[in-house]
């Protein structure tokens, strides 16, 4: 009645309802809940729209919203890695790796390469495109956590030094957002959200 | 320090985080919960990056992209008007307006007028984006909704007739979309989801 790809597509689009369901470690600005990776998804996207002017290097606007948009579907078999924690590290890029070739593979065979090749490229940073989404997926749950008090960091007892080297990427592509990112860093540490 | 322009765009960002509170009638296929317009917003952008093929008209995918991120950003003042709420219609698009001239107004003023832009053009649907964009508004739901088994449907008494009213709009946009969405409904029906 309808052809494979159409079924295939709405397929993948019921399956990754499920990224509404992956809790992350930053919570919400105005409500004392977790953030879910596809409100971060959602919000991420919206910076890329944004703030693209403050990339150094001439990127495809489209692309870096893409990226958002698709790059943590692999949590749905993965789960949320914290990004400071060393343990989870080790099996993150097996356990994604898995996930993209599981999850990608439901939508016809090139659109699964476009997708599969935009998170492939994301993880590795290897355009400017993806170097600048790093930076915005950086930034997203720092603001947020920022404007929340820094409870994530207390509640984590993270470094000042944790957040300092996790951002030390957005240099080579936004000086800007390089320097508004250490400010506040700067400044959530003499807030005490952050430990020396 | 920052530039005015700066700060304008991170208040903006901060802003646009309540939307994440901001609850739908549709319920989430794999959770007893309601989905949030920051999740349906994420969920319709993919649906735009994966859908566009449907088209039947040439399009810009970046700007319906754009539309599906921001298109409800405005219900962070207006709150969401369940789509079969003759009431709430009548003053909706007064409080969206009102809605839209705040939030927006946030933004460095380019900024302000390209997503003030974008909101208008959507719902008045008055280009071939915001109209296969509305034609994704509708179908995100109605798969949620399908795939759990009506539950929103049936808590509201929703009529096959109302639903098929609502989504005349799909057929100037998209014949094959129209014809899939169709389908859904006629099954809907004689599964007992829907009000004869």
């Amino acid at each position: 009645m309808f052809s494979e790809r159409l079924e295939k597509q709405m397929e993948f689009i019921a399956e990754i309802d499920k990224l509404k369901g992956i809790k992350r470690q930053t919570l919400l600005i105005n409500e004392d809940r977790q953030e879910n990776d596809a409100e971060h998804s959602w919000h991420f996207a919206v910076l890329a729209m944004l703030l693209s002017e403050y990339c150094d290097e001439e990127i495809n606007m489209l692309k870096v919203m893409k990226m958002a948009l698709v790059h943590d579907i692999v949590e749905i078999d993965a789960g949320d890695t914290y990004c400071y924690d060393k343990e989870g590290y080790k099996t993150k890029a097996d356990r994604e790796e898995k996930a993209a070739r599981r999850i990608f593979a439901i939508l016809p065979k090139d659109q699964y390469e476009e997708l599969y090749g935009l998170w492939r490229e994301f993880e590795d940073m290897s355009s400017p495109e993806a170097k600048f989404a790093a930076v915005l997926d950086r930034l997203q749950p720092l603001l947020l956590n920022y404007r929340k008090g820094g409870v994530s960091w207390k509640n984590h007892g993270t470094c000042r030094s944790q957040v300092e080297e996790r951002n030390q990427c957005v240099k080579n592509s936004s000086e800007e957002l390089y320097r508004y990112i250490m400010h506040i860093i700067e400044d959530a540490c003499e807030k005490g959200m952050l430990k020396k």
